[in-house]
């Protein structure tokens, strides 16, 4: 691992870090922000997972996470969306290939041997943040936005009992029933649409899965809402599966970081109600 | 004015605007955050003047101020750092010419055309910004990064009266003893440096101006701080001035937003207090 940079800010570091990544056969880069603590402590973790077209960087310089994270003692980690270089394939679109790895594990080709976001952010990058910062593994929380938040989402719900505390900012709710969803599940892992139920956080409660509790903030002038969110569908999923959620439509916000940065504040806060038990 | 975008951040507007600006000859670019009030109601105003290189956006962006202006109910203005486009001329260097206004009227040519960042900051968006928003002007704030702590420092010394809260990130502090400064100086106003007294902070505190009040925060990482900021100079103009000043040096940051934002709320609760008297 090597760092790019460390900036001193509210009271710890932001850094921003490359390795050589196994999973995607590249260098991955990331942002980490670990707030003051006392020498040996292991704080808890927080995932942010970012949307299409993003990389650790709009996070990590528009979130207003380090203020909360600083305040409740929380490490803020915040991965890249896709695998990265020249020999890397891509699309012409802004919403398939880099930028948009959707954290799936490809199965098709060309994409199946470097696009392995979701082991990469499962397993590998776990155990890199596990060993090189002071986090304490046993209490994780994980939040995203859009992609991010169906990454967050089914990541969650794939691994029950690995994160205390589950949240979304405008979360993809179920690539089963959006463009970018059936866009991204037919090329990452091809046109039979049972397997991609496993990447579909509604179809993954629907098919028995929980989470411990859900937070998920919506804004109302979001232009992808109708098409692509569909935050009703995740109600109704809930509301089937007897999933506890708190899922709130945001009256006049819309997709970008204004948004987010809003409502950080309080997911941050929400979340380490739920690790700090 | 036309707008450029809107977006609801924090309960308010965050606002990005354009207009053609009679003393540049340009069309400048600004932000404005506008936080919930009531209809009629007039809100206290904080100005803050960015530093080399940078437009509205980088503080817009990573400057994390809406929340404590959401809180306090503070309107806060962003101007660009210089005039723009085809026919500006410009210099190589990033210190110089776009980007690098300097906050002066400058007086050579090829620059005395284009470069009004005095007047245009101090007379005319406050103009704009009184008709077509609801600001309060007779209680502005103003505070700015760098090139522009120098910007807030010298323009609120040379309008007594004007602000009732004076801060600065990092500012320059002198431009008579820095090279940026001369730089900027013998290229927009001339080889004379008696005329440059008028835009440095510590000449003017020696030729008689004063401030109400003043805060500084100034990172003891900032690899600008010995070349070009020199805070020194300011504790000890403020010294033999009797004015009363605030000057903080903060352990181990440096000059970047990560700075910048960790200490913005602080800032404008400060501001805040000084405006709702």
């Amino acid at each position: 691992m090597e760092t790019v940079s460390e900036n001193r800010s509210h009271g710890g570091v932001q850094g921003v870090y490359t390795h050589a990544s196994a999973e995607t056969g590249t260098d991955m880069t990331f942002s980490v922000f670990v707030p003051a603590h006392e020498a040996g402590a292991r704080l808890p973790v927080l995932w942010y997972l970012s949307g299409l077209t993003c990389t650790h960087a709009n996070v990590t310089e528009k979130g207003e996470y380090r203020a909360a994270c600083a305040e409740h003692g929380i490490v803020f980690v915040a991965p890249d969306t896709s695998p990265r270089g020249d020999g890397v394939p891509d699309d012409e679109g802004w919403d398939f290939g880099k930028g948009a790895g959707f954290y799936v594990d490809a199965t098709e080709a060309p994409w199946s041997t470097h696009y392995r976001m979701r082991s990469y952010v499962e397993e590998e990058l776990p155990r890199l943040i596990a060993s090189r910062f002071p986090a304490d593994m046993e209490r994780q929380g994980i939040t995203g936005h859009s992609m991010g938040g169906h990454g967050a989402l089914t990541i969650a719900l794939r691994n029950p009992g690995r994160f205390r505390s589950t949240s979304a900012f405008a979360p993809i709710v179920s690539p089963l029933n959006c463009p970018w969803g059936k866009k991204a599940l037919t090329g990452y892992i091809g046109a039979d649409r049972t397997a991609w139920r496993d990447y579909d956080a509604c179809a993954m409660m629907e098919d028995g899965a929980r989470l411990p509790d859900l937070l998920v903030d919506q804004g109302t002038a979001d232009g992808f809402l109708e098409e692509q969110l569909k935050t009703h569908l995740l109600e109704q999923a809930c509301e089937k599966a007897g999933q506890t959620a708190t899922i709130r439509m945001q009256e006049g916000y819309d997709h970008s970081y204004y948004f987010i940065s809003t409502f950080m504040p309080g997911h941050v806060a929400w979340h380490a109600e739920r690790l700090k038990r």
